[in-house]
């Protein structure tokens, strides 16, 4: 992310404070709606929620009273701002859980909300089937508010203009530069608010017209558009029929569109809509992807039609970062593996729910690569990178490399720490992998059929600072923990 | 590689092909050198050499009489001249193995001498002790001719004397940026090799003393100073004494460091020397990893002696991507295995006869990181890349990304095709690491206990392709086959 020039000062404290404690006020509200849920099946462990919701409110009330004097804020306090949000959101999320003995150890109701936030699907639960209705409820909730962003709900919400409020969505938004659908930050984040609410009650309806409990097409939607992935069922989506199945996989991969793409058509820029290259390239690495695979795993299913219905199902769910699961691909042969393990890596496009390193970063290095290399060969024809037509800025791609560089510094140190543990390469290579592009499964022990209970507190604990890197896209996190950002 | 604004025109096809007839002629002296090792130990499979050698020499000296008028050649002729020279040398020298049937199979033989070439020392061999001495003798040679580079030896020897010749060193060397340690190009050439003979002698002397025979003490010292890791014996330098393998250790760790660094020393520049940034780096990972392997395979070993013995022995032989082994580090922990994968990609020193993406290029990265981030938090603070206290030009760091991305597409690319022959995923990914860096046994299938013999033609040929990649640093393949090279 480039943030251009800007004005430099001491850390704004003051303002990192009022932001943590709207955030926490913000988290009071959304306990209530698991209180909802509560409420209709009449289940105790409600309490927890409401309990939890109602001390949110009160601290995050009187934190917030506090008037801040200087109220101008920049990149580096966004950073931090998004940063300790997350870590916030998610260590109140889990008090809940832990209170009503549903997940009784702290640091695995953390992990669980770590990974529902950043909409990764990674779970430690062995048996989810055995949680309440409200549990569950949750666990697909905090899915469908993380995958927009917190910070971007709170400047929907929030009713407090300020121009520098671009910063905060900038730190919280996925992919190389963000951009502003309306001169308004806060009409741009109500509007992605509403292109999302509006395809996940289309998948609700789709869900519900085939016959689905409603239930399970609620959680299921909101996992679904979050592209989290956290299932009700303990086969995840394996139980339900083909044509629900099919209904997932286009909601799945509708989600991991750059979310300007809807709103260019809701606009009537068709043209606009028509020269995403990102778009594009999203759906022939699907397409490419699905043909490669069922042309490799064939012989693992009965006949041409289960195999495509299958893989197509999984590359959505693996592309878009989603990570529900139909059938168990850690079966399939080596290459379809090993295709899903580097489709984690891509990831869905900039600007929608999914994670990964993004597609439009991919076809970024693809063309800095191929102009290098026709750099090489005729040196006088320098040619710029462009992306929809237009030059992308050297700042962007500079930020790009940085990005790429700091993404494969975290990986392998992740990858080596939780070896310890003494799981497979394998095992360790997609454990990272799926938690840094916020996937879900990966593949041996963390295959769709396993789960993450087995890991060490110490890998627990790198794999969730994984999932909140690979949601915040990396820098918030590392500047969080850098001295010289403290340094006065 | 940053070659600087140079002129432009159609590629001179006639100074390529000169090159190329001038390797010729230059592998027919090389071939003469196993035929001495026949001569001594009467082996009648010299004739093939002899025979090989002889008609070399009839096409080199034939077809680079033909006159070049325009001599004049650039970034792009060198490149395509090191690929074709480096892929021609190796096809030629996979001839004497298959007419003497010890490796019939054609493919096989061309996979064992680009192994050879390269450095890397994967063998598709299950029984290395079925070969001739000649055999033995010329795959270990051939490493410490690649060590240096077949055209850095060309130019030592060539009794023609271009302005131009810079272009064809820097293709071929390794590492960010490369210097000329005397303003002669064909002076530096010969100045490199009499240090690399130097050492090479020194290791010979030193193995021989430890009462080592003769032809082990050659064989083991040429392939340990080219880092290449052919051994003479199935269980490689295992049945060697403690001494013997210390000593290889030694000279594995010298023959990785950048070798401006000896010629600073020997004249009398020890500022220079003492100001090497990479050395001290590489010596810092070297022991780093040597402690963190210690303490987690500690209890594979009897006792601390033997473990550190052994240790330092594979991570010496890892990092400097000689591949060489003493036990089977497959069996350590999995902490120590996936230490090990990483220490491939990093590799030994630039301007050393190690392979790998190179130290230099791992702190070029590691400091890009660093000024990024304290970008992000203090952006009146830009700060430039320095190495050895001086500013790294913008253009190194440009291509060095450019090297990173390309780096990444052909590892992810090769692991993905390998991994149609359906081994796990360690093999795979451990099989290109070790062949795109140069090193030889990887884990897994792949490790110091098993060979390349498993893997189908078409995995064959994507790894030798990896392998020369690996050695001539990516682009002059890649421009080889770029179809812009060759559009008039």
């Amino acid at each position: 992310m480039y943030f251009g020039y800007h004005e430099v000062g001491n850390m704004n404290r003051a303002i990192i404070r009022y932001f943590t404690f709207r955030i926490i006020q913000l988290e009071a509200v959304l306990l209530l709606v698991p209180c909802l849920v509560a409420l209709i099946y009449q289940e105790p462990q409600g309490w927890y929620y409401l309990g939890t919701s109602i001390a949110c409110g009160i601290v995050g009330t009187l934190g917030s009273m506090r008037k801040v004097e200087n109220d101008s804020f920049y990149a580096k306090e966004s950073f931090v701002v998004v940063a300790l949000c997350w870590i916030v959101i998610s260590a109140i999320g889990a008090v809940p859980f832990t209170l009503s003995g549903e997940i009784p150890n702290y640091l695995d109701a953390l992990f669980e909300n770590v990974s529902g936030f950043t909409t990764t699907g990674a779970s430690i639960l062995t048996d989810v089937e055995a949680l309440s209705h409200t549990a569950l409820f949750m666990r697909s909730f905090i899915h469908w508010v993380g995958g927009m962003g917190v910070l971007v709900l709170m400047l929907a919400i929030l009713p407090r203009s300020s121009g520098n409020n671009m910063y905060l969505m900038r730190a919280e938004s996925p992919g190389p530069s963000v951009g502003k659908l309306v001169p308004q930050i806060r009409k741009t984040a109500g509007l992605l608010y509403k292109i999302y609410i509006v395809i996940t009650v289309f998948e609700i309806g789709a869900l519900i017209w085939s016959k689905m409990p409603v239930f399970d097409a609620v959680t299921i939607s909101v996992a679904t558009t979050g592209t989290g992935g956290f299932a009700i069922l303990n086969s995840s989506i394996g139980a339900y029929t083909i044509a629900q199945q099919n209904i997932i996989t286009v909601f799945m991969f509708v989600s991991g569109v750059n979310f300007s793409f809807y709103y260019f058509l809701l606009f009537r820029k068709v043209k606009n809509a028509a020269v995403m290259e990102e778009v594009r390239w999203y759906l022939g690495i699907f397409v490419g992807s699905v043909v490669l695979i069922c042309a490799n795993a064939y012989h693992s299913f009965d006949g041409m039609r289960e195999c495509v219905h299958h893989v197509a199902f999984t590359v959505s769910s693996i592309l878009t970062s989603t990570g529900f699961a139909t059938v168990d691909y850690t079966k399939w042969p080596e290459f379809s593996q090993t295709l899903l393990v580097f489709l984690m890596l891509i990831g869905a496009c900039a600007g929608s729910t999914g994670g990964g390193m993004k597609v439009s970063r991919w076809v970024l290095m693809f063309k800095a690569v191929r102009n290098e290399i026709s750099y090489l060969i005729h040196p006088r024809r320098v040619r710029q990178v462009r992306m929809d037509g237009h030059v992308v800025p050297k700042e962007t791609m500079k930020s790009l490399y940085s990005y790429v560089l700091v993404y494969f510094f975290i990986f392998a140190g992740s990858v080596i720490v939780i070896a310890i543990d003494n799981y497979g390469f394998d095992t360790n290579f997609s454990a990272v992998a799926a938690c840094l592009n916020n996937i879900g499964p990966g593949i041996g022990e963390v295959g769709p059929s396993g789960n993450y209970s087995g890991f060490s507190n110490v890998s627990k604990i790198v794999l969730m600072l994984d999932m909140l890197a690979g949601r915040l896209e990396l820098f918030p996190l590392l500047m969080l923990i850098a001295p010289t950002t403290w340094r006065r």
